[in-house]
Order: structure tokens, then C-alpha cells, then sequence
């Protein structure tokens, strides 16, 4: 097993910046008032601009859905018994989740792994084992994974992104399931944004207020133990992730160094994305935000990405969900971008 | 030509709270925390109630497309010039324009109409020739409509819904395209809502300050005109209005009467569900709002209908373009609400 992670410092595909150019000329003649269509358009043009070309496209969608367990959830974080971990890995898989749902009906390919649930669940239809343990360290009294796992944990989501390339993928999407993992996600964040407990924690599942005071508590027990440590983002990712979030992070950083755009999902996801831009800052320019989740403290990581996320519909469930809610809009984007006429096309006079 | 307008008045539809409750329900059943999709759930169960259904759905979407000539724009109000009307509506019905793609992109029927461009084009491919006169009259000088145009707009909406009704149509959209329409929207609103010009008047499809400040005169004009009128929601429709707004205002009468839900577009539109709802308050129960339109009043005319769009993309083009963008989303709501297996189903421990 490596360790050697210096592969996320590598430089990111560079966006081109005359596709994006040309795409917002091209939205300024087709038959509308200019900016008219809004968002629509700057989905079109920021597309154009990854993607290098005058048609851009999201299809195929790729999601990577990691489930993995959390030792934290020991300490009661959760309204929710580890065991739903597994039980909803082989909901996910057989259809009945949120996402599988979602996925079917926007036409999204998924992958689901099982990246280290508490107990091996053995062959599971529909779910790739790579399993990098029996659920990632307790954050209040150890790290979350050895250097082995966090390499490994990043390795996974490149490869998977690698992969993804190779069968044609234009836009790529990391879900997350774990009971639990709202806090690791909170503590990491805070660790990354130098945020108090208190500004990030937020009731995850469903969580009353004595339940978040206690979330708190354990969050600020984890930074408190991990303080002493190297403050690097990748030791933090290292001490204060899970399975899930390094490979999503692995992913995001692949996916921008291969010149793949990026939608980000909600709360836990996009602490993903932050230890991703906070180890390879270039990675942002890869990054669509899809929508502004119900837990409260996204708004600061929101900020401090600098994101504006196109939906506020009050989501709160994770698994990609907030991500594939957006997938329609951006293919509308681009088809509008496509298929409208021009002012010249449709002899239509201007303003 | 008869004027008799009086069954706008006739009851709405009622509302299953049954169905909608037992909606609710089955989303508490569904394999995610209670609660955590947000605003997706709302729609599922709200349409459950509309259409006093286990499995709620908006397929077949049904848009009408209202296009019309107004005399106001002789007063300068629109950066466009008056014959883009008629070169948008042979835009619209050859697939050129945004709600054309759009419409084709997630698979909705469209229903074009000329309900009153100024110049008769004659037979045109995909139109419905349905002309109530050669443009609307210039309201800063004279009502928008006859006591008989108005009659006949209404029951053109009607006629419209009641077609799509026997063509199974489960979602209703109104669009409309015609230039200089915002002023109108603006003045009815302005009547309806006992608020000042410059309170709710706004760039439309793009005037500078100047621009602005000019409408703003416009509508003052016609709102001194009118004042002294019969202040009645139906008169003020017939004098401020448009033969698309008043199209429009009866397709949302004759829908929820009839039990089909609406899902209202941006500025233009939303000014004839205000009308609607002012006329036969009940029709408000059948709405579902689309988006938040950048023409800055929208916000008043939504605090009015006490409606909270779902999207907020920064749109303001009509053409039912900002509907047409939430279908996906509604679609996705219902198919989540059908599709999900139920913590029962799943195996899946409860919180």
C-alpha cells in the first residue's frame, strides 16, 4: 500500500477561456433579450468553457455514490442506528432510495460502493466492494484513517473518475451514504474554515436541539484532539474525514485535472469540494453548485467557496439527490445553447 | 358576440385534502429522513391533492402560447420594435425560439395562438388563428379591450383548457410573447394591488434608467385614465390588461373549476393569476408558482398571491420559459413519490 498521495498537486486541465467567450456571444444572438434567460445561460457558457467546445453537453451524467460508516456515529450523532448504513447500501442498489429513483429517471449511470460499512456485506448486486475498512476511525478520540486509507480513499475516486472518462462521461457527480457523517463533514469544515462548532453544526437527519448541542459538543472533542496536528488539508481531510468525503475529494481533484466539470452535491459533498479546492485550488474552476441544502451551516462553506448553488428547495438527504435535481436544468442549458435561433437565423430584428 | 362573462364566478374544483394527507404520509413512509427532500415532497403532495391521486403526475404537460400586439407600445415602452410580434410568432411555431426548444425538451404539448398580433400573417404553420383585432388598445389612452374582446379572451383560455382536458392534459402552462406587454401587466398589477408605478414598473426586456422612468409615466397615464372606472377586477382585466393576460386569466378560471393544476410563469403571467384569483379567489388553491422572475415587481405580485416560486434563476424572457424549466423538477417529485420504497419495504430501521 502507497501512501504517496503528491498526484492531487498535479495542475488542472485549464478552462478555455474563448469557448466560454464565444458561447456568451452566441447566447447574445439567439432570440431573446440579452441575459434574458439568466442562469440558463451562464450554465451554457461556464460548460462551454470546460468543455473547449461550442456544444456543450452533460451526458452522460456519472454519479459515485460512497457509503461508508463513521465511527463517530459511537458517540450518538446521529437519530438513526448504524445498521441503516447497510440496509440502505442494498436499497440504494436495488432502486428504492431517493437517488436510485432520481438516477433512473434523469438517465444518470451510478456506481455504488461500499467503502468501508461496518460490517461486510458481501456480494451485493449492483455495488462494487472496495472496502478500505469496517468504517472509518472515531474523529472525538483518533483520526479517521491511516495515511494507507487516505491514499487509497483519494485513489478510488480518480480511478473512478478515470473510468468514467473512459465510457464517455461529460459531467461528474459524487453522493454520499453514512450514518453519521454530518459530523465529520461539520468537523472537517470547521477545521478548513477555522469556524467554531457551534456556526457549522446542524441537526443532519433530523436532529432536536439538545441532539445538536451534543453533535457540537463531539465536534468541538474532535478539533480539540486533532489541534496539535499538522494543519495541512490533507491531514485534516486525513483526521477529521471519512471514506466518503477522501473519495469524493479524490474524485473532484481528478475530474478538474482531467478537464471533467462538476456537480456538487450538498452539505457533506461540499466539504468535500472544500478540502479539494484547499488542496488544489484550481479545482473550483471545475465546480457547479447545485443547490443550497436545508443544513445550515452550507451557507458558510457556500461562502467560502464563493458558490452560488442554482436551487434552494430546502434539501437535505444527500446520496447526490440536490445534484441530480439539477441535471435537467443544465441539459435544458445546453440544448437552449444548441438548438435556439439566432436573430439572423429567424429574421427576428433587434433591439 | 356575446359579453356574458359570469361563469368565471362559477365555483373552483375542490382540493382532496384526503389524498394530499395521505401524500403526506407516504412521504413520511419513504426510505430518507422525514422531511429531507425539501420542497420536492411539497409539490408531490400538493398535486396529490389536486388531482385526488395516490399517484400524482403532470404528464401530459399542456403550454398555451398567447401571442398578441398591445397599443401601448406606440408610447415608446419596449426596446424592441413592434414587429418582432409577428417575426417571434413564425419563431415560436418553426422551433426557433427558447420556450420552442424547450417545450420539444421535455416533452410538452404547445398550443400557439394569434390572439391579436397588428398585422394578420395569414395562415402560418403551427398557429392557431384566433384574432380578437389587430393588437389590444392603447391603454395610457383608451381600455385595452371592448366589453366582447374581453368575453372572447376569456373563453379562448377556456376553450384552450377544455381541449387539453379531453386530450388528458394534467398540468396547464400559459406562455405569452408580445412587445411592449409588460406595460400592461405592470398597470393591471398596479391597479389590483393599489400600488404605485414606480413600485412595481421594471426594464422588461432591458430599458435603461431613462426607459424606465418612461414607462413609469406610461402606466401613471393609464392608471389616471382608468381611475375613475368601475374598479372590478374584470374591469380593470378589460381596460389595463392585454388579450394574452385576459387569455390567460381564463384558461386559470376554467383549470381549477375543471380540477387541472396551473403552474404559473414569470411577470406577464403571474399578473393574469392575479387577476384570476381577484376574480374567483378559490383558482389560487390550483397554482403552483415556477419561478422568481428578475423583473423586479414579480416579488410584489408574489407577496400578494402569498406564492414561493421554486426557482430562482434569474429569468425574465415569459414564452412560459421559467414553467417549462420546473417541469423536470415536478416530474422528478412525482416519480420520487411513486417509485421509493417505504422503510417497510426496504428493511430499513426507522429513526
Amino acid at each position: 500500500m502507497s501512501t504517496d498521495v503528491s498526484w492531487v498537486h498535479a495542475p488542472c486541465h485549464p478552462i478555455d477561456s474563448e469557448a466560454a467567450e464565444a458561447a456568451r456571444q452566441r447566447q447574445d444572438q439567439l432570440t431573446k433579450p440579452q441575459g434574458s434567460l439568466g442562469r440558463l445561460e451562464e450554465m451554457a457558457i461556464r460548460l462551454a468553457g470546460m468543455q473547449a467546445t461550442a456544444s456543450p453537453s452533460v451526458d452522460p451524467v456519472q454519479i459515485l455514490q460512497f457509503v461508508s460508516d463513521h465511527g463517530v456515529a459511537a458517540e450518538g450523532v446521529s437519530l438513526f442506528p448504524q445498521e441503516v448504513t447497510i440496509q440502505m447500501l442494498r436499497n440504494i442498489a436495488r432502486g428504492g432510495a431517493a437517488v436510485s429513483v432520481m438516477a433512473e429517471a434523469i438517465g444518470a449511470r451510478m456506481e455504488i460502493f461500499d467503502i468501508g460499512i461496518a460490517t461486510d456485506p458481501g456480494p451485493v448486486e449492483g455495488v462494487i466492494s472496495a472496502r478500505l475498512g469496517a468504517g472509518s476511525g472515531n474523529i472525538a478520540r483518533e483520526p479517521a484513517m491511516t495515511e494507507a486509507q487516505l491514499a487509497d480513499a483519494l485513489a478510488l475516486g480518480r480511478t473512478a473518475v478515470e473510468r468514467a472518462l473512459d465510457n464517455g462521461a461529460r459531467l461528474i457527480v459524487c453522493g454520499e451514504m453514512g450514518i453519521g457523517n454530518t459530523t465529520p463533514a461539520t468537523a472537517l469544515s470547521c477545521a478548513l474554515l477555522e469556524l467554531e462548532p457551534h456556526e457549522l453544526t446542524g441537526p443532519g437527519t433530523g436532529l432536536s436541539a439538545e441532539g445538536v448541542a451534543r453533535k457540537t459538543q463531539v465536534v468541538a472533542q474532535a478539533l480539540a484532539l486533532h489541534a496539535a496536528s499538522e494543519q495541512s488539508p490533507l491531514e485534516l481531510l486525513r483526521r477529521l474525514g471519512g471514506f466518503d468525503t477522501a473519495a469524493s475529494t479524490g474524485a473532484f481533484i481528478a475530474a478538474a485535472q482531467h478537464g471533467l466539470p462538476i456537480l456538487v452535491d450538498g452539505f457533506i459533498i461540499s466539504s468535500a469540494a472544500l478540502a479539494a479546492v484547499r488542496i488544489n485550488p484550481d479545482t473550483r474552476h471545475w465546480m457547479l453548485f447545485s443547490h443550497s441544502s436545508a443544513e445550515p451551516g452550507h451557507r458558510r462553506m457556500m461562502e467560502a467557496l464563493g458558490g452560488d448553488p442554482y436551487l434552494n428547495l430546502g434539501l437535505r438527504l444527500g446520496e447526490a439527490t440536490g445534484a441530480a435535481a439539477v441535471v435537467p436544468l443544465l441539459r435544458l442549458a445546453c440544448t437552449i445553447h444548441r438548438k435556439m435561433a439566432t436573430f439572423g437565423e429567424a429574421g427576428v430584428s433587434e433591439a
